[in-house]
């Protein structure tokens, strides 16, 4: 792990990120030792951080940082690349001239089947315009899901916001069927935007299956005959068994594996 | 500052509270050296632990932290008390058996006026049922909304969450006037339910001045002829500004003292 580039696993405890969720981070997908789709992480993030006032670090500075972690040429993994506001005093307001910290860290694959059983959760996604389509640290909404997809013995859960409309997983994006075209739910106002649901729906574009945004409501998900969900570290997965009902198609996902490889996700080459 | 009752400044950067905002906290009046509102403040704690279902330490252990600090008998200030859900390796789903950790630290008292000017923010709440109410360590639209109040010049700064309604301030919670009684904004799906905010709305029912909840549109706060603002830090203060129009009132800010002096809050006798 390093903290602002220098090999260390301790913070400082006056941290924004860990006293005010005052930051953001990027999942990135590690293979054969290099780090995937690193320029669009770093675009996302740059986004990300003008959308929070906060000061960006730099293409070359967070590619510095991810190159001195070298992993074995072998390596597949998780890098994950946190952004926070430095440290402070008590109060909300960022201070001036704040330094913001960077913690890079290596993580083992997750293992995840191809075909993944889903359940819904009961805990909602907040509606926030502020945060929607942000991935910053305040992910407690996420860990409560979580917690009940693991009790369930789920591989993921769907998360509802409060109009009952479904928005994404707990930590992947979500794409369905209608009309023989594929959408993904519409992220304005909660949800994390993330970069391989970007890449699937130019995929989708190219591949004249859809990629557009459509809403999805709770009441019309029983209808739908096919999901899946994408995220930066598996790629795209197929969903088996929703709520106890089984859903058909798959196909897609072996249609969406040349482009998004062609597109940098490696892995799926 | 105390971590897990050991004199430290440094956490481990795996720590859940840091990369998921899996955490709570409480703001806490030093006065005299003696922490105020204690039981209080343990009392919300305790709750707000459940519904997370994240482990709460014991009131003998948290009581125990805060009395190894030791503020000096004439200290005047703030202590911060955080609860992490402890490390763990990447992924959401919190994992089993997880060591809760605690964080105490002493901060100066901020200074606040006893008139205070307040704004309307852009930057609104998120609107989530799963964490209304609670102190998490996900505060970022707090953050964004502070930065707003610190850059307009205004001591602090209304949010409203995403149906125009007003909700509370960055760091206060908000109380109006309407047909001569005092209301407080429902935290069902949105806000701090603070410890002052408790103990204000116990004082105005025993002063007969009401202290019940009512939602507060937007286009309704600008009939309102007087707002209080409250937190566990400063007590309660007037608004003597409101978007640049003058308020009237304050009477009931020397009407609240003696009971809330006598619930606990010592800073106030």
């Amino acid at each position: 792990m390093l903290i602002d580039g220098i090999q260390a696993t301790q913070v400082s405890a006056t941290d924004r990120g860990l006293n005010y969720g005052d930051g953001l981070f990027e999942t990135m997908r590690v293979h054969r030792g290099r780090v995937c789709l690193l320029e669009r992480h770093l675009a996302r993030l740059r986004e990300s951080c003008r959308r929070i006032a906060l000061p960006y670090p730099g293409d070359d500075v967070l590619a510095g940082d991810v190159s001195r972690l070298q992993p074995g040429a072998d390596t597949e993994g998780v890098l994950r690349l946190v952004l926070t506001r430095g440290d402070s005093g008590r109060g909300y307001a960022p201070p001036p001239g704040a330094a913001v910290r960077r913690i890079v860290a290596l993580y083992p694959l997750p293992r995840l089947p191809d075909e993944l059983t889903v359940g819904i959760c009961a805990t909602r996604l907040g509606r926030s315009p502020a945060l929607g389509g942000l991935k910053h640290l305040g992910r407690l909404e996420q860990v409560l899901a979580a917690a009940e997809a693991a009790a369930a013995g789920w591989h993921e859960g769907l998360m509802l916001d409060e109009c009952d409309r479904v928005v994404e997983g707990t930590r992947h994006n979500l794409f369905f069927v209608r009309h023989g075209q594929w959408y993904t739910p519409p992220l304005d106002a909660c949800g994390v935007a993330g970069v391989m649901r970007g890449m699937v729906r130019e995929a989708l574009a190219m591949l004249g299956l859809g990629g557009g945004e459509a809403a999805l409501r709770y009441d019309e998900l029983h209808e739908v005959e096919e999901l899946l969900l994408c995220n930066a570290v598996v790629g795209v997965r197929r969903v088996s068994e929703l709520d106890g009902r089984r859903l058909g198609g798959g196909r897609v996902v072996a249609d969406l594996a040349a482009p998004l490889a062609a597109a940098g996700a490696a892995w799926l080459a």
